[in-house]
């Protein structure tokens, strides 16, 4: 049974493994709430996933850290296992599916892991990680539903306490429920009087169906940038805990949750994942109802694979008017790419790229079709620059 | 004179003002030294600059903040001197270019300053608000080359021993010198056997010349993407206390830079500007002697803006061969398209965007011409995913 006890002890035994992350307070996340960032982006391993594992492992028999631990994890978990059993001398093995990216297959192996590559997608390389357990007697690291691993995310809701000690509400992302359930438990026992919710995205909210229901429920499908809570279905002491223990789950769009790790970005020069910034998001766009509050968000990892972070900041650009296509018809003769280039420079246009080509289908024969990217300020600012072009004479289309 | 005794009292007035930032471990940058990073990219306005203004300010007679402040800057400084003039209920005005970003313009009137629009570059709005000091009895608050600024930076280095008291060498980034003065001056006080290194931007090195030539030099023009530390001439006060202080300065390229934001992102989840990442690249690429040596990276501050940082990503990515970009010929037949897609997807690039496109200049009559964007894994998997188009007929060529 999960007690307060066990998150002690698991707040002891980590004591030597993993660093106190900084409570950091960010004053224009939303201007109305008092907001506070709890950065476990800045744990080791890049994510609050080495806590579960190491306090797990700590309580294995002599005999069992002798023979090994095994998990399956493409992301966040992996990393932890691996670290967390080197730094206790333990042998582990993590199996992944062999289309995982090759940046989390390197980052697992750098913190000292076995790993093996299993063809097919997670639920193979799961399959392939209880065979293995099996045959070898290895102790299978579970993500989440496990009360060892529960105590250990659950130091954080201790040191949320010490180190906020008047927080009156704790945002934190909700997957397999795991981190939630923990920190729940622990601050519901100290002071129930602290609001704690949970936020799923809306493209898996398998554990806010499920508790909306009142019955654990899986999902076909799950498609979220959020992939560190991406997870079809609650394990079973999580979803009684966070039952239990969250006041209330909410879900946020991939959309809400690439603006707050924009935001985190440019406003707190924070890197989180999608699962990070989740609390965020739910902050910014009034999921939770916490005007007023004094709000930690917890920011479970920073993760992200910077091709996908690379996306986020240009979608975050496009939406904030920021950055810019224009396609502009001009009639086929000498001096008007000269024109345009001149007009969109003097209203402050920064030209990224142009793309220049004659009698296309689109376009009358006589003509050719200019597509402009271009860095702007906002949207008034592209509204300045498209009027200045259609006063000189040119024709802008839309894609 | 800057004694160790004002540097104590500047840490005792900023407490109330400041946050103090973390020092965290950072084992990937340079796996041979024991790197650790002073985190004032997380200071409050994302820079270390609110130090040495809000000290500065605290020295005022009542008289002069009755008056209020002025200063010239589009970056760190203006928006340290606005928060530091709130926090203590003095008037700020500051003076920028009218060319100067909106998010900076918005950033320092958000912390509360009074802008000034100046029409022309930064010596016109630096001309303008000492033409406003005269006129209206401001106080001129200097960036850098001020004591009680540099006693107020040096507060870093008073922090830096207490968090880490064990550290054999700290690299601090240059521009006007204010920092670095300050640091050096407090670190080598109290323990001259740690070293002191200066690192400034290859294109903007005039502390870097002047102390190698023993007298101030002032550049004709400065690039670089480091826009903090991009100072044409050090201040008098800085060159004298750097020439006695600081061990050695170094220079870093702004692809140097570039890759070491990249890794802070990647590796320590950290939003870093040009200058806050600059001492990471001198320890990344080599540049100061610390190998084995316990060395702390001072993160001066995490102003970029995000235009620049997915240029930086972009950059970095193309540069690691996780992005690349193919030119392929193609017979003017049905399917080809088709082919050329089959081939990526099963190796498993990941195409961005595809132009294609009939008959151009460069291409036979009956040719046409696609050039595919695509996510990589890496130079092999681009390699291998050349050789299986050229193996299958396609003519891959060059831009």
């Amino acid at each position: 049974m999960l007690t307060l006890d066990k998150i002690y002890h698991a707040k002891y035994v980590l004591k030597q493994v993993i660093r106190e992350t900084a409570v950091i307070k960010a004053p224009r996340i939303r201007p109305d709430s008092d907001i506070w960032l709890k950065t476990e982006n800045l744990q080791i391993t890049g994510s609050f996933k080495v806590r579960g594992a190491a306090y797990r492992m700590s309580q294995l028999t002599d005999e069992e850290k002798a023979r090994g631990v095994i998990a399956c994890s493409a992301g966040n978990h992996a990393q932890g296992v691996a670290l967390a059993a080197s730094k206790s001398g333990i042998r582990s093995i993590i199996c992944l599916p062999d289309g995982a990216p090759i940046s989390k297959v390197e980052a697992t192996k750098s913190y000292g892991a076995e790993v093996c590559l299993v063809k097919g997608v997670y639920d193979d390389a799961y399959a392939e990680a209880l065979r293995l357990r099996d045959e070898h007697g290895y102790t299978f690291i579970h993500p989440f539903d496990d009360e060892n691993v529960i105590a250990g995310q659950g130091t954080i809701g201790l040191e949320l306490l010490e180190q906020l000690p008047d927080v009156e509400a704790v945002i934190v992302p909700v997957g397999g429920g795991g981190l939630v359930s923990g920190v729940a438990f622990a601050i519901k026992s100290l002071n129930p009087a602290v609001k704690v919710y949970g936020v799923q995205a809306a493209g898996a909210a398998s554990m806010f169906s499920s508790v909306k229901h009142g019955a654990i429920e899986t999902l076909e499908s799950v498609s979220t940038i959020a992939d560190g809570i991406a997870v079809k279905s609650p394990g079973e002491n999580t979803f009684r805990l966070v039952s239990e223990y969250v006041d209330d789950i909410v879900t946020v769009s991939d959309d809400e949750i690439a603006a707050a790790i924009l935001a985190l970005m440019e406003q707190q020069k924070l890197v989180t994942e999608g699962a990070g910034a989740a609390p965020v998001a739910a902050a910014m766009f009034g999921k939770v109802p916490v005007k007023g509050k004094k709000t930690i968000c917890l920011l479970s990892g920073g993760n992200i694979d910077v091709t996908i972070l690379s996306r986020v900041i240009k979608r975050g650009l496009l939406m904030s008017g920021r950055n810019c296509t224009m396609n502009i018809e001009l009639i086929d003769k000498p001096g008007q790419l000269m024109d345009v280039s001149r007009i969109i420079a003097e209203l402050g246009g920064n030209v990224i790229s142009i793309h220049h080509e004659r009698a296309n289908e689109g376009s009358a024969v006589n003509g050719c079709y200019l597509r402009i990217v271009m860095e702007t300020r906002n949207y008034e600012h592209i509204e300045e620059i498209r009027k200045a072009l259609t006063d000189n004479g040119f024709h802008i289309t839309n894609d």
